[in-house]
């Protein structure tokens, strides 16, 4: 089923990924956007390749020599980023024809997005491209980051270095998912590869799924869609890599008027919303349903293993949040587990009262040795059988060193693969909230922003887990 | 329709929140929990009235004279607040009776959320009450707030001293709304009161509806509910309040499983979640569905004018926005405008291609004289007739720079009540994404934390405001 991913289409798409010297033709003026971010921003991440900045006005930048022009660069270039006026794209990509260059991103924007003479101009490029076998990223894309060789040519300034790397491949038909828009180092998020594939003029969605079906730094894909190329090939390619790695797809233009501005500001004509959803069940894609969801429900996959079964189990200091989790888990077939008889004698000999379905750490927290309690309690819920995934809440006070005890204690959970665990962390103080999740995650715990979106990603890596085994 | 709230009623209630006296019964070691943070806090915030702190085994604390029994203190007391073990707390309610005090505010937990003993614990307290015509609040309750006096006696230390004044009241049957769990001060966000009614013994969300409806302080109310005590009582009140001041409620319960955990942890029955639904519909209540609309909707109708009308406008600077916005905005009733000619032409002629119904800031972004642009444009906007409501979208730089130039140019907006305006800011930096926010919601902008909301709020903002007017 499908066609397979023929060994040159994929050297050809990992030069997008993996090139080994690029040349940058565009302004090399300082600034928040031009060749001479990405330049910067590629050395700043520690990218090893060669950089050929082009551009016919200077003739050094960044400690790197300048030049004229595409073809007076003297090696082999595996990649061409361009990010000029429009109307001289097409004089560039000629030059990248003749200089045998095999992928180039178009990061220039006005093409079909803006406007009929836009349009005409992503035509030309295209069949320039075809002719010469040159595949196209873009126009109108922010283009891609390797979080393993620090291949980030972001064409606008992010304010960090580095993308912490990670399993998580993030694809998109904008740029709001590069390094200038998502706080990538503020959340700790670790990526393996991101790709706005903007207008999609060549390079599209089917293309990117068999290129990441293959790559072995990511686990889970998750993609924003506003338009399908090829609806055959897009249900044929899904429905197999869906069966190897999860693939969350976050899809607009749901309504007439929502696909009507759509296509215009990708120039593409989007798809019928109920067709979609049928396409998404036969393939086993997760869709989503909001923006943030793009970023926050793969980290379940990422960091934690797949649950065994459906029987959740749930750590909250308010009864409120367990009577609120129980509601939301049922939408996921998630099922509130009963204790088994001996952990919740265990857990009522920790503290009186504590081993029941919902387990409330309130009143254990106001003793004082609340850490050893609190550290207790979590290992021997994670040792019950009755239990498949773990919904942990926790509450920062507005004191560090509470922070640092929980962290310590969450070192001493590092290899534990049975049980699938998303933590919500609550508390009056956003700084520490969030510096704790950015650590937590570093730990491999995945951390939510919402107690419904722990409970989501719960369900859902339930529902991966449980593919093909007949619905709940 | 419904009974009035009499005066002497809502005298008793009003002591819960301005009293001039309050005594405090409980532990006064230095700590995170307790009677000793009660009284710390309430200094902190600058809370005018007298405080008693009442323990045996002190002389002073805080500088305060420490009273060994509620009978020795020599003056009136309008309010007394009790977190000692639950077996203690019959024996001070009956001095509360004999020194004639009205309100009791029981934080002490283990009462009917806990066993059989605390149930009849709680019947005995509420049987002395009722006898003497003391209100309780309570018990397992973390208690109240009043921005406006400085009237905050968290028993959990907060972390920070002030509660920024506000318009929005917020009760719930849980400590989670409180300042200890929820970060008021990070987020500047304004309350009028706040009020957790733990296991409503005896003050109850109809009381809180009651005394809030007069409650000049607050323009609308959030509510987060387990269980209804009187049905018909809360109908015939949330709708004549609900006419008023628009009124928020989450409601958990929703499925069996959840609505027997409820039960257990506040010992109150939970109401059927279809019955609560249409009850709802007909008075005219906001219902919620996620924890986090709890905070973040209100915000939209403390800060805002009231829509005229469905037109929603748009300005973000990716067009992926614009088109989930629009997607979103159809769930509420809300069309994407045509701008009128005039607007659009203005828009042209400040930067070609601006005047569409979803207007693109991105390529003028990339202009050097961006932030004057960016004024010209809103403005314009927000002159539209067509336009009933705005959607804008914020990209933050990673620069401190764009962050006060944008802050500079909202102080100019203040006093626009013509349009509804909901915000999202983006961008790769968290904590200056929080501060604009922050400063933002202080010029009187309500900032969301994802798109979804912020289209969210706009449309119910519309719905209420179209109350009564027949669907759309």
């Amino acid at each position: 089923m499908g066609s397979s991913f023929s060994d040159s289409k994929k050297r050809v798409l990992n030069l997008f990924f993996e090139p080994q010297s690029v040349a940058v033709v565009g302004s090399l003026k300082e600034g928040y956007f031009g060749g001479y971010v990405v330049i910067k921003t590629m050395q700043n991440a520690g990218f090893q390749g060669k950089i050929y900045p082009v551009n016919p006005s200077y003739q050094e930048v960044l400690g790197l020599k300048v030049y004229p022009s595409i073809k007076e660069i003297p090696e082999e270039i595996d990649l061409t980023i361009i990010m000029i006026n429009r109307r001289s794209v097409p004089t560039v990509m000629r030059e990248c024809m003749e200089k045998r260059i095999r992928a180039v991103i178009v990061v220039a924007d006005g093409f079909a997005e803006r406007d009929e003479e836009g349009a005409r101009l992503q035509n030309e490029i295209l069949d320039l491209a075809k002719r010469a076998g040159i595949r196209i990223l873009g126009p109108n894309t922010a283009g891609i980051v390797n979080s393993a060789n620090g291949f980030i040519p972001d064409p606008y300034e992010p304010g960090y270095k580095k993308v912490k790397p990670g399993s998580v491949a993030i694809c998109a038909q904008t740029g709001m998912i590069n390094p200038q828009a998502f706080p990538y180092g503020d959340l700790h998020y670790g990526v393996s590869k991101i790709c706005d594939y903007g207008n999609k003029c060549d390079v599209d969605e089917c293309d990117l799924l068999e290129y990441l079906e293959s790559d072995p730094a990511t686990n889970v894909i998750t993609m924003y869609l506003e338009s399908i190329r090829h609806g055959r090939r897009f249900l044929d390619i899904s429905k197999r890599v869906a069966a190897k790695k999860p693939v969350l797809i976050l899809k607009s233009g749901r309504t007439q008027e929502g696909a009507k501005v759509s296509a215009s500001h990708t120039g593409a004509l989007a798809v019928d919303d109920q067709i979609f959803n049928a396409a998404c069940k036969q393939a086993g894609i997760i869709r989503l349903e909001k923006f943030r969801e793009l970023f926050e429900l793969p980290k379940i996959f990422s960091l934690q293993p797949l649950p065994k079964g459906n029987r959740l189990g749930i750590v909250t200091f308010t009864g409120m949040v367990g009577v609120l989790a129980i509601d939301e888990g049922a939408k996921y077939g998630l099922s509130v587990s009963r204790l088994s008889p001996e952990i919740a004698d265990q857990l009522n000999s920790i503290f009186p009262g504590l081993g029941k379905p919902v387990v409330d750490i309130g009143p254990p927290m106001a003793v004082n040795n609340y850490m050893t309690i609190y550290a207790d309690i979590l290992k021997t819920i994670l040792l019950d059988d009755n239990i498949d995934c773990l919904f942990n809440v926790i509450w920062t006070s507005p004191f560090k060193e509470f922070v640092n005890e929980y962290l310590k204690f969450y070192e001493t959970l590092q290899g534990n693969d049975q049980k699938t665990i998303a933590t919500w962390i609550y508390g009056p103080s956003i700084p520490l909230i969030n510096e704790m999740s950015g650590r937590m995650e570093d730990l491999g715990f995945p951390v939510f922003s919402d107690l419904e979106m722990a409970i989501k990603a719960l369900g859902i890596s339930y529902q991966y887990s449980n593919r093909g085994k007949g619905e709940k």
